[in-house]
């Protein structure tokens, strides 16, 4: 990896930064931030202006480039890369080292006095501008909305903003019309007395309007924007798919409607006008609701007075709620992931000690198995495939220059997960095709009672996430081991396959109670650097629980393991098991063989059911 | 319990709330919280103003007066007793319903247009002053301060603050000197480059200076605040306490000492202008380090620029953190705490079937036994002495209403503490002096798994308390059961029974994390109203522990019990125990038959001892 050389794009963009082209004033610091205008966490090339800028295409980091400096600040997970992608125009800034300087007290440090610090207010988000626009003020700076992204200016081969086809989900899928949830908005809307409701992230707009997209690589959304008020919907959209007929049809563009479900379409640029436009209009206690991670500029639009903010939107947490529809459509892709991994497996037994497949070949053939299964389409994030001490680097991707050979005597990794059209899909299995170490399983098996912890946990109805993240923990811990990573994350229904607002995780975040219909992971690891890394990662279910008493009528919740491929019995220690998770684990690979058996049956995959059946013997006590 | 009636009390607050004598401008509200000048937990007599002017005395609440409406707003603790003690003057504002209106809605609802709300200013903490002035503001009302405290200048009777002798405590109880106290606090001061820093919170001045009082009932601290700068101390204390030629002694006050460590001691009252006088000599760039729970009188005394604001003090911080002494003291005062109750407990067995125990009784009793002990001074709150019903409320104090006789037939609670000079206790056992009931059992049990589960945890340093609330309930969600308070609280040393930074809970708060030498409560429960109460609770000491592995070399934590009073074995459904329960119970009735039966023996209790002895019998095994 040799590093991009920017020497000539800062001399650009310090130009633009005085120029009176796109600038009202100079500006004396430019800030480059990692999002695009929609928070989103996996962003389209086009919005990849940080690495073009600077040359680290890491998913975290943020450039800060003065006439004299350029800095970047990134977190542990991409110092190396950083180091390596970077010239030596820029200065790393190591976040969560204790000497390193957050952006404001660094900007305060080497900026002029009365300086003018700009940001594309568009990919700001409104909570970071208040806190960064507070502390430049207080030192006698001013931090400035540049309506052009200064990038953007200098990027001569710039990618086309993407505007492909639009999919259409039916009733089948999604379980309830984009009418109705248009309803249930407004009455939501209506309970908190807000007149309208904005929608800025990507996978809200696909959600409610039961349309689905591919304008982000892993993620099924599309670039659009909406704004409902009581009687009117706008979405904001580019691009010639809403000529689509199957889209017409599918929004009844032209039929004759009720004038409150009749859909507006406007450009996709026009949301701040139009937004400018509806907050002209209010009168006061008139107010807007909109998230309080939306951007600066939208946010911006409606007056102070007006704002409504919370951190969860109500489409949001409607999402997170799965209705039968989609529980049964995630069902159904978890039963086909299983199959293409069945076959995956079976394959890699075969192929590893042949010294031929390498973490890239496996990846891909995990890929292939997928896509022979039906409404598959695409994966649901860069497959993690990963062998011996690449393992143990958490968010590891091969390339080429890490790609390491599977052998017979190391533990292999493999997180993946697709989009199918019913449902997404986030599976991790440790496997070793030799013999594992005594220490190897019993690493292992700590990370397996851990994630039966969660998995089999019962708990009252309103009950967060975050209270269960120590019981994935307690067996690791008694053993002075920890894994440095949350244990699970909300899991959307063909959409991104992280989504709030709930998940478990001792970082102690505004999560929403979990609720039965909501969809999480629950994935313990163990990592050992140089070594190898374990985790086990199973998409679960939140269903209600049958208990012996219920007090105060509240109600229990447990999960139900939606991911049914087997957990590989040659890595457990069967004597550090208690009896409970013995079972657990029979039970758990009774199910696999049952459900996914019969699939793999039906499917005609005679030597993945031989694998499947082989892979889900009962533990037996060898005490 | 019959209401207060408040109709000329109130007539006369309305008076003054319009007189020149003591506003500015007529307030048309007037707020009076619950707290003292040191937002301290318990309060003296002369603070009970909310008490005073509504009747009202629980714990928590606070009273708003307009000219013609009162409301006392509190929580669900409090609902049936507020309704008792309040006549129909007041409005109960039933907190956590959903209906129930926030103090600034309602004041916004019932003000006339442009009205001020008076507040004395010393009560408010700052960050509710804030909060309020800013919900009022916008609504075109102003919160003002008022200098002198309306409520006092209508009570009559108010009791005089309160002024008792001080107890000064050398190196053998405290470990360390006030004065390598200060030159550690000046050390915090200088690596956060702050000057000043303000001490406000009445354990911190008695833990900073060594020193005791008893102006506070269950609480062994005095009124007094503390300015410290980098050579200069001040105190600000009431009364001829200084005259104490052992307190003169100990606080080197007549001595020649280095000047900064000479201690200048002014009244009490002078804080306000002393602190002003402070913030006026500074330049810019030097703080004044203050909690961000003081009062807005103090906060505002400083500049917004000079303040420096933290959750936590280093002197809350490091007042949590026990050290050699301090710890070797709470061991003592633990083991004279288990002498009294295995008294009390035998008693206890010898007299309830007699009829004749009721719970005030044996709430005198237990004192009695603890008066017996060395170094006792106090109890450190209300014993909570509860029988069947009243076992149930979970903040239940007997009194001549409620009183009940302990009988064979039902459930015993007995959560109770005292304060020795060598430490805090804070203990509770739950007995059935019959025979109970299967489900009595398995609640019990249930709630003895939770508290094992807790006390025998392993996790890394670095962990939060709120991260180990879940293990305690595990066993209870298994059933459909759970119990509506946190697990565990700080515990101070010879200081206040509840403490910060730490504990053990599902409410999230900003919790330091736990480390070797923190004191905290185990106390899982279970309560059934109407029916009976259990709650099991030690207080346990943060150890290092040994650990097989060590990840990251972060090391690992477990607890202690300091608490050694026998689990009544009876109550106990060993056959819902696992092995290593089963061992925990075993173990630590060894290590309580070992320490307190010596101490037993020392003392020539030899009646108690028995009574220890067999109540220490190893669990066995009846499957």
């Amino acid at each position: 990896m040799s590093p991009k050389i920017t020497t000539e794009l800062l001399k650009q963009l310090r130009q633009v930064m005085k120029s009176p082209k796109y600038v009202q004033e100079p500006v004396q610091a430019y800030i480059v931030p990692s999002g695009d205008a929609h928070q989103s966490e996996y962003i389209a090339p086009c919005d990849c202006r940080r690495a073009f800028i600077s040359g680290f295409d890491g998913s975290a980091g943020t450039a800060i480039v003065t006439e004299q400096h350029a800095a970047m600040w990134t977190d542990g997970r991409y110092f190396l890369q950083a180091a390596h992608q970077m010239d030596n125009n820029w200065t790393l800034m190591k976040m969560g080292l204790k000497d390193t300087p957050t952006q404001e007290d660094w900007l305060v440090s080497v900026l002029p006095e009365g300086s003018k610090v700009g940001v594309d207010p568009f990919i700001i988000p409104a909570d970071q501008w208040k806190r960064m626009s507070k502390a430049l003020r207080s030192a006698g700076h001013d931090l400035v909305p540049v309506k052009e992204n200064l990038i953007d200016t200098i990027w001569a081969d710039c990618p086309q903003r993407p505007c492909k086809p639009l999919i259409t989900l039916d009733l089948s899928y999604t379980g309830v019309s984009w009418r109705d949830k248009i309803v249930a908005l407004r009455s939501k809307m209506a309970e908190r007395k807000v007149l309208w409701f904005v929608v800025t992230a990507l996978d809200e707009v696909a959600w409610l309007f039961n349309l689905r997209g591919s304008d982000v690589e892993y993620n099924p959304v599309f670039f659009a924007y909406a704004v409902i008020g009581m009687n009117t919907i706008r979405l904001f959209i580019d691009g010639d798919r809403m000529m689509d007929p199957a889209v017409r049809e599918h929004l009844q563009l032209d039929s004759t409607l009720e004038p409150e479900f009749k859909i507006q379409v406007m450009p996709y640029g026009s949301i701040l006008s139009e937004l400018q436009a509806v907050a002209a209009g209010l009168s006061p206690k008139e107010k807007v609701w909109i998230s309080d991670k939306a951007s600066y500029a939208l946010t911006e639009a409606i007056p102070k007075a007006y704002r409504y903010l919370t951190p969860y939107t109500p489409i949001c947490i409607a999402k997170a709620v799965k209705n039968a529809s989609e529980t049964e459509g995630m069902r159904r892709a978890h039963i086909k992931d299983a199959v293409a991994l069945c076959e995956l497996f079976n394959w890699l037994e075969k192929e590893v000690p042949k010294g031929t497949v390498t973490e890239i070949i496996a990846a891909d053939k995990a890929e292939e198995f997928r896509s022979q299964q039906k409404d598959f389409v695409e994966l649901s994030f860069a497959t993690i495939s990963s062998t011996g001490p690449n393992g143990a680097i958490i968010h590891y991707k091969p390339v080429p220059e890490t790609n390491r050979t599977l052998s017979v005597n190391e533990i292999y990794l493999l997180d993946s997960g697709a989009q199918y059209k019913d449902g997404t899909t986030d599976v991790t299995r440790t496997m070793h095709f030799g013999t594992p170490s005594a220490y190897e399983k019993e690493c292992f098996t700590y990370v397996l009672k851990g994630h039966i912890a969660v998995s089999a946990a019962i708990f009252p109805n309103g009950t967060k996430g975050h209270l269960l993240d120590s019981f994935a923990r307690s067996a690791l811990w008694d053993c002075g081991l920890d894994y440095l990573h949350g244990t699970g994350h909300g899991v959307g229904s063909f959409l991104n396959v992280h989504e709030g607002p709930c998940g478990i995780s001792y970082k102690t975040f505004a999560d929403e109670p979990l609720e039965a219909g909501m969809i999480v992971s629950d994935e313990p690891g163990y990592y050992e650097d140089g070594s190898f890394g374990i985790r086990i990662e199973n998409v679960v279910l939140v269903i209600p629980a049958e208990t012996k008493y219920n007090f105060k009528n509240r109600g229990s919740l447990t999960f139900e393991p939606l991911t049914l491929v087997p957990i590989q019995t040659k890595m457990i220690d069967i004597n550090l098991l208690t009896q409970k998770e013995r079972n657990w684990v029979n039970d758990y690979h009774q199910k696999c063989r049952e459900v996914i058996g019969a699939e793999l049956e039906r499917q005609g995959r005679h030597e993945a059911l031989r694998w499947l059946i082989q892979e889900t013997e009962p533990l037996i006590s060898v005490q």
